[in-house]
């Protein structure tokens, strides 16, 4: 390795160290953090989030990886890291002072405001606030730059390459396959679900989620599980991968496939190549690639037929009252039930797209001017009937319901959807390339398929874009077609 | 306040933030850290370390503070702070980097070395290493400089103004009053105290703590008590001050009196000053007071009649099967028994400083070339008989078992007497200037015993020295008779 490269590694772990002292900020602050320590805790992140953009953007840093680009000794591997650090900088650079105060306060205003009109019901105590929020999002995708549409920028920040024009080809696909099929399913007679709201002890379910965790391959020597308002995970470092999960006694579904989500979150970043901590090699390829490996385990795996064969007696053993009753089948068919709701967070495999359908919709009209912000509720409640049949009871449940848009957090949604369907694309791949992969599911042999995961997706890191580790893997872009032969297949059983 | 103090102090509260995120990362290492994390911890600690060193020695500040320490206009308390800061300065600076290596070099090979001989109670593979350790001591010594005894300036560390020649005259009082009177108790009839070590369920213990500490005005909006190998607190802001514990389900002593002591050293955090955050007026004064604070709760409260004539209910509703049996008096005598052993952390409250005397008498002999290393564990056994009248077993219970002379900390053990002796000193002013505080604690109302600590010893933080803060409260200096009062009041009474 030559000096120079090794000076640009160096910095870049140092900077992933810092990285990962503000990680176990973050993580302390969900799940530990008195609440009187809110002020310190804003303090330490400030100060942490500044040192990485100081050590970042430094000068001495900034001129290294320009002599980095010359540099025609590098391997290719070390050219890709030095070329998306370079892409990175150049973002970072683009925004100046005046820009990055001014969204500071209009977020932070947005927050407070967003959080009374939700709890009050009151759309319009948010509208402003929104408006500037939409307003600050088209600025920067001003001041990014694109190449055809403004939203590219934005999307560009969670999933490096995807563009508006191909996520309405993936979303035309959602509206008029998906949206049929689910409501075909829903005029079927439906199938019973009520006893996974029994009562089960909370202890017993936390235990069936280590034993889970465990068989996945999540290694607790690298990291932990512990209780938090909203479930998470956070990858430090390879060998500091921690997961979150939150219990309800009357609602299994809240800890387990939490539980097995966060877990393929988890088992993304312990699959990291520590080697390269810091360095794009080292980190997640995309928010989309992320959510790809948490919707895998969660669905594909976790709640297919063959999971349950290998597993159904961690249920039946710590509840018999509620299970000793039930045959795995339709234990099957009710975890896979689907029941139309408005709330994205809560919805079943299927219309979780719907629900992100509607935030696209919405953020391209958006950004196209198409549609004002002071028109949302009306929109989004038709669309709501529209899609998925429901009628919204309030802007709180509705078009309030999710904390992202007040972060600026325009682009994102769209991630939640890709990670799904390049799920079904892979978990595909993976049937076909690992023999009997069915057959070990059924006796809990998940080794191979982490294997897997790992050979074709941890270890590249951010080398590649999600399309290009998509079509390493699979030999074609991102295809709707596998989600919806995967859903067909799966649905079409289950509601026969 | 000057611009040149203002900067001053918000140079120092951003150094504090630094030291904060260096105490989370501390707790988390103890109490959550996945064991394989270990390489990426000591990455983060270092980073944070040297931050703190690089902040605190910077040029820039430097040159701040000389020129404050020229400034007529600063009020008396920013004038202490100004100084305090360049004693710590001139401290830092005296040790050159050649030398920071070096005693890197040695007090991690020290560690090593100190577990495999107190694992296999085997003195002879730490010897060489102790040697270093004491070699590099004295080396500290000289460099810090001394008026008297090279021990002072390992004791300053600790105890800014204690000397040896004062500890002197303290543990000849221990030696000459403390140890015949100890053996005098040993020789009576023994109270019964097996009870203690009956069976108590673990959550009942943790929550019967839970209740003491917040009757303490320990507060939990501004702290947490989680689980660890080792009680301890720390003090991150006084918003944010957590302890730990650890639960024997066949020794009630382990959680509830730890639960105490570490509430105690809480209190004192959480009652800090935050507005001085960072200088040393928001800092402890000193190890000594620190402990003062910890065994003034623990001990002159904790395991005091009236403080269970307000809690014994705890127990006996918790634990019926036991103290339903077990009346008040019986208990308190139980919880204070004199029991000679060979371990400090398990002695009595009397027996303990006989321990630290011996810890005393050693170190300043080593440093007195009064005695050989490799002479240790003879000279040990030989003080346990005399004074304790134990034969210690193996060296791994005598002089292997305590971790803090392979860290390099001559000077530190003294600090645990001194906070004993202080903390008698301090109560029995309390006694006299709180109206009826016996009864108050009789009814478990602690509430203006907090009050007078906090006014009297916490907001204060480092401006002055523990001796300077006993003589502001007590009207005298360290006085060695309100111990041993307070001891024969007590123990004359229950071994009467």
């Amino acid at each position: 390795m030559s000096e120079q490269y090794k000076a640009f590694s160096e910095h870049l772990h140092k900077i992933g160290v810092v990285g990962s002292i503000g990680g176990l900020l973050g993580w302390d602050n969900e799940v530990y953090k008195p609440e009187k320590a809110m002020g310190i805790r804003s303090e330490q992140n400030a100060f942490i989030s500044g040192l990485i953009h100081e050590e970042f953007t430094s000068a001495d840093f900034v001129k290294l990886v320009q002599a980095l680009l010359e540099d025609k000794s590098l391997s290719k591997e070390q050219s890709i890291n030095v070329t998306k650090v370079n892409e990175d900088l150049i973002k970072q650079t683009k925004f100046n002072k005046e820009f990055i105060q001014k969204q500071s306060v209009i977020i932070s205003e947005a927050f407070g405001k967003w959080h009374a009109a939700k709890t009050q019901n009151n759309f319009s105590l948010f509208e402003e606030s929104l408006e500037k929020v939409v307003a600050l999002c088209k600025e920067s995708a001003e001041i990014l730059g694109y190449e055809e549409h403004p939203y590219d920028a934005l999307l560009d920040m969670y999933e490096p390459g995807m563009t508006t024009k191909k996520l309405k080809v993936i979303f035309a696909n959602v509206k008029e396959q998906l949206v049929p099929y689910y409501n075909s399913l829903l005029a079927k007679k439906q199938v019973e679900a009520s006893f996974l709201h029994n009562k089960f002890e909370k202890q017993k379910q936390w235990d069936i989620s280590i034993e889970i965790l465990k068989q996945m391959g999540y290694d607790f020597g690298a990291g932990r599980q512990d209780y938090a308002p909203h479930p998470f995970s956070i990858g430090m470092h390879p060998t500091d991968v921690r997961i979150t999960t939150r219990v309800d006694e009357h609602n299994l579904s809240e800890l387990i496939w939490s539980a097995i989500h966060e877990g393929g979150h988890a088992l993304y970043e312990q699959g990291l190549d520590a080697e390269y901590f810091g360095q794009p090699q080292g980190v997640a390829a995309s928010l989309g690639i992320h959510e790809s490996q948490s919707r895998l385990w969660e669905n594909n795996v976790g709640r297919s037929l063959s999971y349950w064969k290998a597993n159904y007696h961690l249920m039946q053993n710590a509840f018999p009252e509620t299970f000793g009753k039930v045959e795995l089948m339709d234990f099957y068919k009710a975890i896979n039930k689907v029941e139309p709701g408005f709330i994205r967070t809560n919805a079943d495999e299927i219309s979780y797209h719907l629900h992100v359908l509607i935030r696209f919709e919405i953020e391209v009209a958006l950004m196209e001017d198409k549609i004002k912000v002071k028109d949302l509720p009306e929109f989004w409640n038709a669309k709501y009937k529209e899609y998925l049949a429901v009628d919204v009871p309030s802007n709180t449940l509705g078009v309030l319901q999710d904390v992202h848009w007040s972060h600026g957090s325009l682009g994102y949604f769209p991630t939640y959807s890709i990670g799904s369907f390049y799920a079904a694309q892979l978990f595909s791949h993976a049937e076909k390339q690992i023999p009997q992969l069915k057959e070990k599911i059924e006796k809990g042999e998940l080794s191979e398929l982490l294997s897997w995961l790992r050979t074709n997706i941890h270890v590249k890191g951010k080398l590649y874009t999600s399309e290009e580790i998509c079509e390493q893997v699979t030999g074609e872009k991102l295809n709707f077609d596998y989600f919806m032969n995967y859903v067909k297949a799966k649905y079409d059983g289950i509601y026969k």
